[in-house]
């Protein structure tokens, strides 16, 4: 068996890799939890809080696109998931892959945005290194992300419980669309939505709201979020249709392509699920932060297993997790 | 201006692109140190100790060779960069960018190689990523580390005085030379040393040596090393040239393919820079544990600047950093 693209697509086939290979090779408790972030315990429970940490590489093509660049993605992205485990992002160390013949010009210009970006994240760039490998004149990023869990908080994946709130951020699919009209030719309005999403943790901290589960939604979409987030509380996720957002350009963009926008990878959504009497709270609370105009209750969970949508037809559709290739490359 | 295989080699040209774009962009006082990996202080200098974090990536061809494979050596060369701080190796991520046609088999067998040796190390593994991009079949590793540097050690490339002892931990060129052999399929016995080097450094902490500095001598070889240790000390290094090991296999190897030890490059290696009255002590430790039986004293700290070399001959060499493009993806 070889690896093909859709090894890399956040999907069943990601899944499956993982499982077979790495979650077998690397089993620990630590990584056995399928975290956005590791959260660590690093003196025995002494420490106000625990570590939380972890890494992503970045293989976007085209590296600079609308609303953003494989610079700043990179960043948001380890800075995402630290937020996603409740932590406070402190820390970065960055790993470039450089192809021969990428212009020198263009890596300071993606350098400079990968330092503005960590700069507004309030994060510190500790550590790199470079190495240079291929000819295509391109790069690879990786980060790695440390972050400090404030004492007392307690996000996971699997602490979900039925009649808890489903919210989600904002729109769907605009990077996903926006990736593919670059590498396409298209010309339309829509821009990455690229963004670290820490106004909107902050906010929900900030105003004592139970939450459960954060997850940013990537790679393998919002359908595949939800079902792991499903799977690893041993609940059942309702969503309803028409409260999902999508921009019209999107939903345009997706009508011509014959894409599900529940399937398409974002760079500055998240889901938050919270305790259901939290749910206007929350909504308020992610409606005034800068990356959350747009969000919205989706659903609930509720008792069974998987992910079940209410159409906008009114019949009820099983959200499974994507299956097959996605958009290669796109984060 | 373009990026060159030269940009990958740890020497000038990689030393000139850290300054003029990662430095100058990503410029903080824990990255202007440019040490092996970043020490940091969580809480406010409460726990006992610091973190050391350091990441590097991998995407060294072949991917496995006489001695290892790039699995044990991202697990080996994120661990010694840690260990080079004096730093207990605890965590590590870990980032895989896969090329589509990669043999699963072969990814399996590489990931079982990072357990095996995480497991030696006494490090987990607690997060990761998957990314597929490419197709030449073959895969680039990320590795980022976290380590805990006890109280009171205080190990840095600033810190060596005149009078102190260089130490070399065995010999130089192994992993270099494997590497270009089975490129150029060459027959011959040499091996990668390819090695995590916690016994060395264990070795030296537990009988209370005055470690200044320790380096792992990787791209860059011996020269550029030894050279960057000066500069951030602000004193010269004076090496005698025959105490320096190499073994018969390299040094034939050498005499045919016009390579220099100096500037070949090692994966199980180490330097360390120790108080001059501790040499003895810190070679016969050195040499009882099982990475150090060949270790050396090479030379001694002084006043000035820059490295010297007294030859077999009698002469005294300046010996500088490497310039040019070094071997190409060697680590």
């Amino acid at each position: 068996m070889k690896i093909t693209a859709a090894h890399g697509s956040g999907g069943r086939d990601s899944a499956r890799l993982m499982e077979t290979v790495f979650g077998r090779r690397f089993a620990n408790a630590v990584l056995d939890k399928m975290e956005d972030a590791a959260a660590l315990d690093l003196h025995g429970g002494t420490p106000p809080g625990r570590l939380a940490v972890s890494t992503d590489s970045f293989v976007v093509s085209p590296l600079v696109f609308k609303g953003g660049d494989i610079g700043k993605l990179s960043v948001c992205g380890t800075v995402n998931d630290l937020l996603m485990m409740g932590a406070v992002p402190r820390y970065l160390t960055c790993g470039f892959i450089l192809e021969e013949g990428l212009e020198i010009a263009l890596l300071d210009r993606l350098a400079a945005s990968m330092a503005e970006t960590a700069a507004e994240a309030g994060v510190l760039i500790v550590a790199g290194d470079t190495k240079v490998a291929g000819t295509g004149g391109g790069l690879y990023v990786n980060t790695a992300g440390i972050g400090l869990i404030p004492a007392g908080r307690a996000v996971s994946a699997s602490a979900c419980k039925p009649g808890d709130a489903v919210l989600l951020s904002g729109t769907l699919g605009d990077h996903h669309a926006c990736i593919l009209s670059a590498r396409l030719d298209i010309e339309n309005p829509i821009e990455s939505d690229c963004a670290c999403l820490r106004d909107l943790t902050d906010a929900l901290f900030a105003r004592d709201i139970a939450v459960r589960a954060m997850r940013d939604v990537t790679r393998g979409g919002l359908g595949t979020i939800l079902n792991e987030l499903a799977d690893s509380s041993g609940c059942a996720i309702e969503l309803q249709e028409e409260k999902i957002p999508v921009s019209e350009a999107v939903r345009g963009f997706c009508g011509v392509m014959g894409l599900d926008p529940l399937y398409m990878g974002n760079e500055g959504k998240m889901v938050a699920v919270v305790d259901g009497a939290d749910a206007e709270k929350a909504l308020a609370a992610m409606r005034a932060a800068p990356h959350g105009r747009n969000a919205a209750v989706i659903g609930r969970a509720g008792e069974g297993r998987g992910v079940l949508m209410k159409t906008r037809l009114g019949g009820t559709r099983r959200v499974d997790v994507l299956y097959g290739e996605g958009l290669p490359r796109i984060c």
